[in-house]
């Protein structure tokens, strides 16, 4: 399926932390780590482990923007 | 201000463009470009344009995850 | 691509309304048609006009419920 | 009380599940199940359980479109 | 309806402005201006103008905290 | 940091409540309570508890306008 959320960066999944429902998921995409927080059913059927190859995506007016 | 949300990616933006209420901000994170979509106002307030040396800020919510 | 998003229901576009930046596109999902806000140009990346086949994706975090 | 979010579907709680602080509620909207994630404090305020008269609410803006 | 959304303060329309498909809507909520961003049919629909009494609703998780 | 989100707005915090990864922050912004729904290791990073003085943090586009 082809979606579209305009940003889906390629990643590799660092770690998964499984809570009571709600699973947070790091994913290193080229020196930098991005944190997701999705059900711990998505992690069940995505396979999700550490080392899987993964695509981070974005909803645009999900990204804000934050200057110094 | 420090904020709550678990993603601050350092980045330089490399292109505005403004529509009627809504702009589209694009941001290169080191070699990957992500699309930011904020309202003209904040544009103008933080003074965004090609260039400016920015974060983008992103909840772990808010990222999804896909795999091939 | 397979995505994390709990929600994904297959429907097909019954209209297509672009503005300055942002897109309106309505999807019928079998009897109910629902409202979905996404970039002019991801409409034409996926080639999105009435009578294409679609899914509709939503997070589980993004669904709230009402009573009457 | 009427809002602005354009999607309100009309549909049964088939199931609720609870967890640390978030619950997860499935609504079945005319053959089609959608997932919903909320407080488990709304759960007890709406009195939520399998077979309440629900509507599903979504903005439009957090509808994505995804194609095969 | 009554909603799942943690967060429904009253307050009182000050100002509306219309884009091409989204609108922007000022509300004064006891001193402090909410500014909302909703589409141009939600306006019309729930007939907003300057000095309508409305609630602001907001989901918990859409709330960050951000500290000096 | 400045953010691009339209609504900052300053509040006390009240009531911290952790769950298993997610936890409730619960700000009083001059006689409204809002709720936040933010990680754990947020409430830790930002050394959140009854009495800090915060933001509430909102984008325009996550505030939905309800009408009695």
């Amino acid at each position: 399926m082809r979606i579209s959320a305009r940003n889906q960066i390629k990643g590799t999944v660092t770690e998964v932390r499984k809570g009571a429902t709600t699973a947070h998921v790091l994913v290193d995409i080229g020196g930098q780590v991005v944190t997701s927080s999705i059900t711990n059913d998505s992690v069940d059927n995505l396979g999700l482990k550490a080392g899987s190859s993964v695509y981070v995506v974005i909803k645009a007016s999900d990204v804000m923007i934050g200057v110094d």
